[in-house]
């Protein structure tokens, strides 16, 4: 009885206390299990393929000194970040991967193999307007060859073959890996007399596909454009053809600019050696536009778009830079690279249903026992579980029915449920919960793998 | 030559920039690649252990509304977290996975099934005074069970068995979890009417280890707590023996109090299990020392000790708790669950050097081209990681020198390097870095796997 009045007291003490709201910050991802479940596939394809070609892991804290995090920033980006101060320290939480591997380079430098291969997948975080499909927090999946002093144009031919195996596993065929080098579209400028707004200009024709050719063409002009240099552009970004004969094209333009000549010639061979690596060429195409809104890459740069889905935007982007860690080191570390917003892509495929899913649960096995003694349902998931069948046991006393609809939420392949009977008759029945159909069985291990397998 | 000068421009400004000393904060912990290695192996043991007793995965945001991390924090915890403003919004770093898990369950318990299952893995936040071995970022890896309204005690027993299965994969044998009930402790202060004082006296017989008996003692009457009654919780916590045998003295020192009853039957139902479960007894005890220093437990608790480096402290603590989310629900959400602190975990035993390695590198081949005509050697890189081979490719131009000593500070197992002499002749040479033994071998894949496995 004391006991009863015990737990009353302790219950209205709870229900007295007064409770704060259960809530997530906005722009912040959080997922229900069988949604991160698939996530978490989604992610682990792409450290796989990261793995597969050979580059080494990283992690680097989210915090990092402002002073460092900021060496470069400003503009936007400045404003959206998390920064505070803790004692005398001024902190930032960090808002991309690419400056914390410059720090992290810069300052292991002789601790350090060249080229330097690695991946890292990690939080970000940006203080971004909250609206819908856009987060504060947001997973990057980023690899880069870093080159001490140089870096083989080889290289640049490298990084699409991992893009393409990514985006095969992640199941879809139908996508285009779009290339271009900027020194192609920095040498015309020069040859155009227009070097000094190339930044601007090519930031102009990034928008060609959002905003259309005529007001390209007018906001070259507010630029004080000339007339014929203008022609001059859209006539260039206007090429095309195969990969070849854009190629072939550019040749006969017959600029004589060093680095548009050196472009054309980088380009070239980044275009030989994606097919050497095994990309076909349904899947990369030369894109005379793709510039990439940001004046840090200075060579091969990178976009792809899944065909049937070009709405998501890029999912799978970045280029050649020509010198990752200047703000931390004289070191001249040219490198090249990509990212892939997870967070975001994973956001977008699943509200268009558009998820490959290799299995919709973390338990392979339900057991479910259905009788007092839980040995033999203990040790049956356990000998599973040597075996690398991911097991779960239900372990609370509840009605069958119960237990059945708990398999069948979380989307468990298969039930055995073991009673008297089944202990008894040495014989269990396996459940395919999709089907509904139970196939017999032994205890034996094996012969229940084989059938789920 | 035009180029030339426009480099050396280049590189003169950015000699001249301001450098900033590329460094990280104190009291984060950032690996070299070799280390991350080992660090990443480790953390996949933990959380493929967790998948195979069917865990769910969770993944909540590092930020949280301060009103909801701080629901129940106070003290030291309080002072030490990362706690800023951002706009009109309060926010706070998380410092454990357990608060955002109560937020998350009682938000989403709609939409949960229960027992719900769930393991989360990531890092978390405590700004300590910074020191040798004590980090400020650092991974916590968690699993909880947490029931609706009811938990059945056989859940408790699993745990063991996860944690059994944790510390054999990460290569030790000879461990202790060291497993307690609270009820009993509790039920034992009612039974001397030291009800009110039970924290306090806990805390202290927490200690024993750390201060000896004689300072215990003295502590306890510290807290007034009478001559007798300090007797007999000196009687008590000396209870010796195997398993069995303390579980027989616990019944036989006939204390007449539900809660103590409830205790030590409890504790024999997990000591029963736990064995079903597979756990040797030479791997866990019953310790009526253990208290675990925090009055969020109510039941059973563990703590886990490499035998051999007992300095490390507990790898592995946890229990069962009566109430998760009662700062944000009505509902009765109990649960057990425990915690690994992986990254002072894995600093420790690199320190003692007791990591057990699966491999020291990421790539498995290091393939090194030694002729212009790359084709050869990226279809072989190609083909081999389509068989699952983690296969490095080296593409910068360098002498045969540099690329063998490549592989070997990156610590890669075998290289193939191939010039026109392999190409002509359709065969290659596997060389063994460790040993330095060449195996002969053609292009095909099957044969080179066959080897190198």
């Amino acid at each position: 009885m004391q006991k009863t009045k015990l737990e009353n007291l302790k219950k209205e003490r709870r229900e007295k206390m007064k409770k704060v709201e259960p809530r997530t910050l906005p722009g912040f991802m959080e997922l229900l299990p069988n949604e991160q479940i698939l996530f978490e596939q989604m992610k682990q394809k792409i450290e796989k393929t990261y793995q597969r070609f050979g580059f080494l892991p990283l992690d680097t804290p989210v915090l990092e000194l402002s002073e460092i995090l900021l060496a470069k920033a400003g503009g936007e980006t400045e404003k959206q970040i998390y920064r505070f101060q803790k004692g005398d320290t001024d902190i930032s939480m960090r808002f991309d991967l690419t400056v914390p591997l410059a720090k992290y380079v810069a300052k292991n430098y002789g601790n350090l193999s060249f080229p330097f291969r690695r991946y890292q997948i990690g939080k970000v975080y940006r203080g971004e307007k909250a609206q819908k499909g856009r987060f504060r927090e947001f997973y990057q999946c980023d690899i880069d060859i870093i080159g001490d002093g140089e870096l083989d144009i080889i290289n640049d031919a490298e990084i699409p073959s991992v893009i393409y195996n990514i985006i095969k596993e992640i199941g879809f065929d139908d996508f285009t890996i779009c290339i271009n080098n900027r020194k192609i579209l920095n040498g015309l400028f020069e040859n155009i007399n227009q070097k000094e707004n190339s930044v601007e200009i090519m930031r102009i024709i990034d928008k060609l596909q959002k905003i259309g050719e005529e007001k390209v063409k007018e906001e070259l002009k507010e630029l004080n454009v000339e007339e014929n240099s203008i022609s001059k552009i859209m006539e260039f970004i206007k090429i095309d053809g195969t990969n070849d004969e854009k190629l072939e094209k550019l040749q006969n333009l017959n600029i004589e600019n060093e680095t548009f000549k050196m472009g054309v010639e980088e380009l070239s061979q980044v275009v030989k050696y994606i097919r050497i690596f095994g990309v076909p060429d349904a899947n990369f195409k030369v894109d005379l536009t793709i510039a990439r809104g940001l004046d840090y890459y200075t060579g091969t740069v990178y976009e792809t778009f899944l065909n049937d889905y070009k709405e998501i935007g890029s999912v799978c982007s970045g280029g050649r830079y020509e010198n990752l860690a200047e703000y931390y080191t004289d070191k001249k570390l040219p490198g090249v690279g990509i990212s892939i917003g997870l967070t975001r892509l994973f956001y977008k495929l699943n509200e268009l249903s558009l998820m490959k899913v290799e299995k919709y649960s973390m338990a392979d096995i339900l057991i479910i026992p259905m009788l007092e003694d839980l040995s033999r349902p203990i040790e049956l998931a356990s000998k599973l579980r040597e075996k690398g069948i991911n097991t779960e046991i239900y372990l609370n006393n509840k009605k069958a029915k119960t237990k059945f609809k708990y398999a069948d939420k979380l989307k468990i392949p298969y039930v055995i449920a073991i009673g008297e009977d089944e202990i008894n008759s040495n014989k269990l029945n396996i459940k395919n919960m999709e089907t509904g159909a139970e196939t017999a069985a032994s205890f034996d291990v094996g012969e229940i793998i084989k059938i789920i397998k």
